[in-house]
């Protein structure tokens, strides 16, 4: 999927959401456990109930592969459905994977071919050939960790280098060198809105995929007042605000109440961008 | 397993050799293809011709799952086998994984409980949250990627800080507050053998995990004149070196015949460190 596509979606819809696909059979209501493979139905019913409103959809592998072999099945399920029914919504495989070259190769190749994935998340501290694989592959989209939502981002990305800019600083100058925004996007978490004018100085047309909005407490209005562009460059996810909006039999119809309230807000902030 | 039971196995066995089982169908000779879980008799085949010269095993997830489900079966084949009639060696699952902390806590599930795992690889970059949750659990390992053995390592990883460090060196001091020398290893490659020595002033007493030797080319030697503490503090993996050493029927032989050859040169370094 281009870029140009991707806005074309965007201007559409009205919307740059994306839905993270969290699932935890914990919270998942009563009627849906009886299916034979909840997650992929529960996954299906919260798909159908806010494709209207959203750009994309990201499972994050860890809670499938947390679920066993039934977890994969429900993962591969989701994603076929998405790419059959829904095939221009971007398919995000949230793997923050990254490794030596042939190792991450196989990583690309499991995310991009057999998951069908449209982009991958991918973590930036083994450099240039443990990402490039991610890079080569055509129509696929890279997103590199950046500077992510968590209480962690302190720890190391926010480290001043010799040069006096910070860690996340040279992760988006770098790693601009090795691929353009048609095939490269960066999480910058949507807890430090504060910050999405530096990362506009550095990156000012690719893509953001921006988590933290919502559960984790980041502003929606402050990352498009810093972070938006002409071609709106934002992908903004919530996982739990949206999917768990209800645990009981109505959580469909919740998460579509959720995902249309954001999108509506998007609209005003699209509008108010001349887009 | 305790940083006394490993060394003790070490002891016994005059090796600190851990063997990576990175499974490729393209190298296994034909006799293994056609068995119904061609990937896990492959293991198997080598576990049984290598662990008497080896205290570890390494199964970097990529290779099991860009496989498929066929992979995801041959993974946990593979540790349900190991821990069954190796439960001595230690198991480490080679996933560099890392995310934001309920998102870790399922990786950690994954690897400890559903594999079986005494240790994981996990990536630093998000922080002190995203790596407590591999820490938390009780009797395992977490083996945090420090100096990795790529030409990539040199973008990030080698960087000078405003305060002269290297990032690498402050991800070893960092972290060695959220855990100490019995909960966590750090991932050293072998490439950098002439880092060794100020691994050792800032980590003078953590096991290191050291891929590198072997295809790669660091030196084992080097490695050991630095790195090696009165507890040995090292596990060397090799992977392509001993598992695809012959790629006709005689492959685990090969192994064997390649795996008592480090064997050999490790117990020579262990005596000379009055080991």
């Amino acid at each position: 999927m281009t870029r140009e596509e991707i806005f074309e979606q965007i201007r559409q819809k009205r919307s740059f959401l994306c839905v993270g696909l969290d699932p935890d059979l914990k919270k998942m209501p009563e009627c849906v456990l009886r299916n034979p493979n909840p997650i992929a139905e529960f996954n299906r019913r919260i798909i159908d109930a806010t494709a209207e409103f959203c750009v994309a959809y990201k499972p994050n592998l860890a809670f499938y592969e947390q679920a066993g072999e039934c977890g994969e099945a429900a993962l591969k399920a989701t994603c076929r459905y998405l790419k059959t029914n829904y095939p221009s919504h971007l398919l995000i495989a949230d793997a923050k994977r990254g490794d030596i070259g042939n190792t991450s190769r196989m990583y690309a190749a499991a995310a991009f071919q057999d998951l069908g994935a449209d982009a991958v998340t991918v973590a930036p501290y083994m450099g240039k050939d443990s990402v490039e694989p991610f890079i080569g592959w055509e129509g696929k989209w890279t997103v590199l960790l950046a500077l992510t939502s968590n209480a962690g981002s302190e720890d190391f990305q926010m480290l001043e280098l010799a040069d006096g800019s910070r860690l996340w600083e040279k992760v988006l100058t770098t790693s601009a060198s090795w691929a353009g925004p048609d095939k490269m996007m960066y999480v910058v978490g949507a807890t430090k809105g504060d910050m999405f004018a530096r990362v506009r100085k550095l990156v000012p047309e690719n893509f953001l995929l921006v988590p933290g909005v919502g559960a984790q407490g980041g502003s929606l209005e402050e990352v498009c007042r810093h972070g938006m562009t002409s071609q709106c460059g934002l992908l903004v996810n919530s996982s739990r605000g949206i999917i768990y909006a209800s645990v009981g039999e109505d959580f469909a119809e919740a998460a579509a109440r959720e995902a249309r309230k954001l999108r509506d807000e998007m609209d005003r902030h699209l509008t108010a961008h001349g887009i």
